[in-house]
């Protein structure tokens, strides 16, 4: 007898921590698997020695008051910070702290924002490919969710206009700076645009902002949220990419009256976020250089990059689509239509590599000839050699099933 | 225009920390309130140089890995540790890692309980009095909420089984420990009476255990969970109280179905509990002396709650009822029916006391006379003085109502 509902029973693993779990299996049978699946930062590039001096300041300046129960809001010099960051790197201006709450990781934010506005029979629109953790965190609460395609400046506005005109949209989710999978920006126009579009058909945007600050280019582009005039974007951003996903902070930039309303749901849901990590977000923020440090993820995550797109384009099949990604962590590849990256997933894996099938991704299309890659987490020689090896290996495939 | 549903709009500030958000508004003008209102544990009895240690040992042995993405279970050694704690303090046998779910804070546990198990119809049954921020969480999910009375050992169980069966209970909301605000302890026999009704009647038992380790006496009981052959029983753990409230570690026990169940929840809400919060609580569990640790705060809160009594005693109206609680965070007291002590707080307030109105914790009823008062957060020459003058301050109330 274990506990049971509609809901409950309706939950499955989400599809890529099933991939996660295969890679642990392998692991503790002591076989090593070069992993293009997972969706993690570089560890060797988090600032664990920054992290611990914070730590041991924050315990011995503030002693026990440090753990103590704290606000539902957050740590106030942390919003502060974060509402200076907004300002400077993103446009967003005329906000204060009052306009940030703190979240235990940015998927804490879409959980709270679908948990708080959909209702019986609404609609949620996204990019088609999107982020399936966001899929997943948004259909537990029944929406109907409708994929929009998207082109390479972001999301086709005509198609989204379509969905707009014909359904209750309760919100838009879109990941407008290297999009997880597809890696492509929003182009400012079409921001500017997207803005007036919910606006018009009374509905919000969910901007989805982790990858923002991982710029190839150094270019960082005006959030979604900084054309915002009528309360209309929520914007959520994580230091999950940028210092360390472990901590779990993130944060919400709207207007105070949201504001008010998530920590409402966060005094019933789990009362706060942990104090010491806002502690380490801050002093690393206001302390140390993190321009710096952004610097140095940017270039390392280039290089490989730029390794990956080299090494895809000399192993791969000729016939292979890439997307080059301008900034963040994934690639996004359609191979020859006759391949399913699905059903091939097994035989890859069986060579002890592995990727994460486009599928996973798509919303109301297939796009079974797709995959996604992460070069961020590798060494370059490792991404060499292993997409060699995984070219030949798709070759191979499309060879036997001739 | 900020984001609206039924729901969003629907939701309060909880109670208890509006009374907080007062204290704290005179604290900016310095004005120090000497508050007995909060469900603080003492700051100074929080194990901060360990805590300290602990981590900067986590970041030196395992670098950036000890802040990478990690399991949405949990982390395993701090899964073990607390199966055999549970073992050791709670005689709850035959469970391994594999049935703790590691949970941001045990509120998160009820919210996920009441946030799988609702439906539309359904009841959920807590004691009267209980916990404000329970029955908030519940009530997030719509469901009727029907109080229960409470004897000296714990909920009546005639009432309960009435209810029960003139109704489609979802679970059973109990803190049978020094339970909060009252104070009370459930019989060990009630304990395993309440897991045969819940057999009976097909529904759940949600124990929210945070005190259950805070016993004046030594004796600490069987939890209701030990008593559960049916996995009736979803127990929920808390190191708030015993360790501190900020890292925001709590931990549920289930069957190994119903574990599966919360952690696919917790995959689409917020991934996981903070990673280094979770080496903390394992580091204090498995290489400090815990039990050393509790019997520090058993002896200094016991000290506080003699204090308390005796002041009540002397100082309070002479009519004023005490529950005497063994263990626990908070004394409970019934005043002279002619008493709204909603209506008093205000007065008291202006000089510069803080208590929480019972009426707060009460459900079905009202309970205007009652108080709830917490002894564990001031020291003794403070309660002293501060419970004479509460004293002084009621009896004039009274008199001026004459």
């Amino acid at each position: 007898m274990s506990i049971s509902s509609t809901y409950l029973d309706s939950l499955t693993p989400s599809a890529i921590r099933s991939i996660t779990a295969k890679i642990r299996d392998k692991a503790s049978q002591g076989i090593k698997i070069d992993s293009f699946a997972g969706g993690l930062p570089a560890p060797d590039l988090f600032p664990v020695k920054e992290l611990e001096e914070i730590t041991v300041k924050a315990f011995q300046e503030e002693g026990g008051e440090v753990i103590q129960y704290a606000a539902s809001d957050g740590y106030t010099p942390l919003r502060e910070e974060i509402a200076r960051l907004m300002k400077e790197k993103f446009d967003v201006t005329n906000i204060t702290f009052k306009n940030v709450f703190i979240t235990c990781g940015s998927q804490q934010g879409l959980n709270y924002i679908s948990k708080g506005l959909i209702e019986d029979g609404d609609c949620v629109v996204c990019e088609t490919p999107t982020y399936v953790g966001a899929i997943d965190s948004i259909k537990a609460y029944n929406p109907t969710v409708i994929g929009v395609h998207m082109d390479d400046d972001g999301i086709n506005l005509e198609e989204l206009e379509a969905v707009l005109r014909g359904n209750t949209v309760k919100f838009i989710y879109l990941i407008p700076d290297f999009q997880n999978p597809s890696g492509r920006s929003m182009s400012v126009e079409k921001r500017k645009q997207i803005v007036e579009l919910a606006e018009k058909y009374d509905t919000y945007i969910y901007e989805d902002a982790p990858y923002s600050l991982i710029s190839f280019t150094g270019n960082i582009m005006p959030a979604v949220k900084s054309f915002d005039k009528y309360n209309r974007v929520i914007y959520a951003g994580s230091f999950s990419k940028t210092i360390a996903p472990g901590l779990r902070v993130g944060w919400i930039v709207a207007d105070e009256e949201s504001i008010t309303k998530l920590v409402y749901m966060k005094m019933r849901d789990d009362l706060q976020v942990n104090n010491i990590a806002q502690r380490q977000v801050y002093g690393y923020l206001y302390n140390y250089n993190f321009d710096e440090h952004l610097a140095t993820i940017q270039g390392i995550y280039k290089e490989r990059r730029d390794c990956m797109l080299q090494a895809v384009k000399t192993y791969f099949p000729e016939d292979t689509k890439v997307v080059v990604p301008e900034g963040g962590l994934f690639m996004w590849l359609e191979l020859n239509p006759s391949i399913d990256t699905l059903q091939m997933f097994d035989y890859v894996f069986s060579k002890n590599i592995a990727y994460v099938p486009g599928t996973f991704f798509c919303v109301g299309e297939k796009g079974l000839n797709t995959m996604r890659l992460n070069f961020a987490t590798l060494d370059t020689d490792v991404i060499q050699t292993k997409i060699a090896e995984l070219g030949t290996l798709i070759k191979s495939y499309m060879e036997a099933r001739k």
